[in-house]
């Protein structure tokens, strides 16, 4: 039996959900890729953390050239977060020959020409899948299984942290800060919750959307995006009187005459439509196609083991399809 | 350019809204597997009936063996619905070193074990991603994109005429029958609703559902059954004190012990729980599993465009992977 061999590039709460996932489910992988698979080294300064599992110390390096310069490495998966050193080191590994599974959303939506035409040019495969909707297997959908579509239009609630805010301003009465607060007490929302509560992730995760549904690419900071800092009990109100909640949502709309119209924002949603019952911190991604008419992807946007379930899940398609 | 070449057993609703659909997105389908698709024979009796689309008449077959001996056919799709000839035509595709894409889930829920064996044996693909749950990429995301978990359980709504039945009858206070007569003008039921309103259908998709999940084949009538047919006002409004509303689910669960229990059944669901919100006749299919926690899928479940959406992903799957 085959070994796949994977470097790891981060070992942060995502790197470590992404361990823990591959031994738990060891077996039922490693059946379905008919092959070994192993994680051999991993950069992480940070050694001695306790990790709630048992990591070999001589699987760590500082130097990410041990792995993009290991021949037996088949496999690199990106965990570090953030747009730079990751674009480069996703470059590197691909120049290297090695596959490429990442679940960074800003490193992607950032480089999004320059990575995937990298990975044409080395033959080797490029995979996202937890960038947009964590676990939501939505970008392979909408990339191969439902494909014979023309896409028409795109809505996504795609950031957990905004949507778990506004969920609890709708649902307790309470006002934005005492939301965040609760948001950052439950782990939901970061120190710094500006990424999320701009409304920079989601215009992340809709430029990737976009790119793949549309062939068009949008860089992030050319999308007009608002986030949720505004939105008082007045506003929560006053939607509840029109039969909405409010959304923050991603939204792309392909109009007649061919001109794409993109943009994040608070948004009223009637109660009745699928998008309204997506709660909590739940993601959910709601698209219109000349064939199926209307499709909605719900689930886990974020948190180890389910963005883990996507990466792992990038992984065996690799080792199915590029590494028989 | 290679053509890939398609031999098309049926062409009533779901045959003629594939050949439709070919025709609409010929552009982007070509484009994305890099081939010609060109569907150029046809297993129909009725060769006049007005379809709205031109049809060239020496595309028409009444003999299927004009379809299996012809070494240029690639790919067969099987549209015949009901479980023979059906199960024998596929069986016979396959052993002919034809590649299979079927919507039929009563032919694969009742020879499961033979016809995926039989595709293993002949080195050929056999794709049913219409087979439950219509245009929702449900099938595919199980078997691959997902596949790095455990499940654990599934609740599916996966009869869209039922769906529409009980929504009916919770929103608009009318009885069974006179849902029943509404779904059956509005072209939601059949004539003879019986597979559809005794759970029959439901049991066939679950069947299919459970061999992917959990690699058991449970026969469908070995599935413990109950249809919507004894539902009344009555059981409405007692659902709807206990804030929950009646839906056919199909369940499975795998308990701790290793049992798998599974069952169709009117079930009571909490207003708030994602299904609640899966109205008229859409499907949905919610799953628990050890990494993901929950995902739900939604999107229609029949309907000639929206299941040739299923049988054209199915095509361009095996044309990307099986004929590169």
């Amino acid at each position: 039996m085959k070994t796949i061999k994977i470097g790891l590039l981060g070992m942060g709460n995502i790197g470590t959900g992404t361990y823990k996932a591959l031994e738990m489910n060891r077996e039922e992988i490693e059946a379905n890729v008919n092959a070994k698979v192993e994680i051999v080294k991993i950069l992480e300064k940070d050694v001695t953390r306790d990790r709630g599992i048992e990591v070999p110390a001589e699987k760590f390096t500082q130097n990410p050239d041990d792995i993009f310069n290991d021949p037996e490495i088949d496999i690199v998966i990106e965990l570090l977060g953030g747009i730079e050193p990751a674009a480069t080191f996703i470059e590197t590994a691909m120049n290297n020959g090695k596959h490429v599974v990442t679940a960074n959303k800003a490193a992607v939506a950032a480089n999004y020409p320059r990575l995937t035409e990298c990975a044409k040019k080395n033959n080797v495969r490029f995979n996202y899948e937890a960038s947009v909707g964590g676990a939501i297997p939505i970008l392979t959908s909408l990339k191969d299984t439902v494909r014979a579509n023309k896409y028409t239009e795109v809505l996504g609630i795609v950031n957990g942290t905004t949507n778990y805010i506004l969920h609890m301003m709708g649902t307790e009465g309470i006002s934005y800060e005492e939301a965040l607060k609760d948001a950052q007490e439950r782990g939901f929302a970061e120190a710094d919750p500006t990424a999320d509560v701009e409304g920079i992730d989601a215009a992340n995760k809709l430029s990737i959307l976009i790119a793949l549904m549309f062939g068009k690419y949008i860089h992030p900071n050319d999308i007009p995006t608002t986030g949720i800092t505004e939105i008082t009990q007045e506003k929560i109100a006053e939607a509840k009187e029109n039969d909405c909640v409010i959304k923050l949502i991603a939204h792309a709309t392909l109009k007649d005459d061919g001109e794409l119209e993109y943009e994040v924002r608070p948004t009223y949603i009637r109660t009745y439509h699928p998008l309204a019952g997506v709660l909590a911190e739940f993601n959910a991604v709601y698209i219109k196609a000349n064939l199926v008419g209307k499709l909605m992807f719900y689930g886990p946007g974020a948190g180890p083991l389910p963005t883990a379930s996507a990466v792992l899940g990038d992984v065996m398609e690799i080792a199915r399809t590029a590494m028989k």
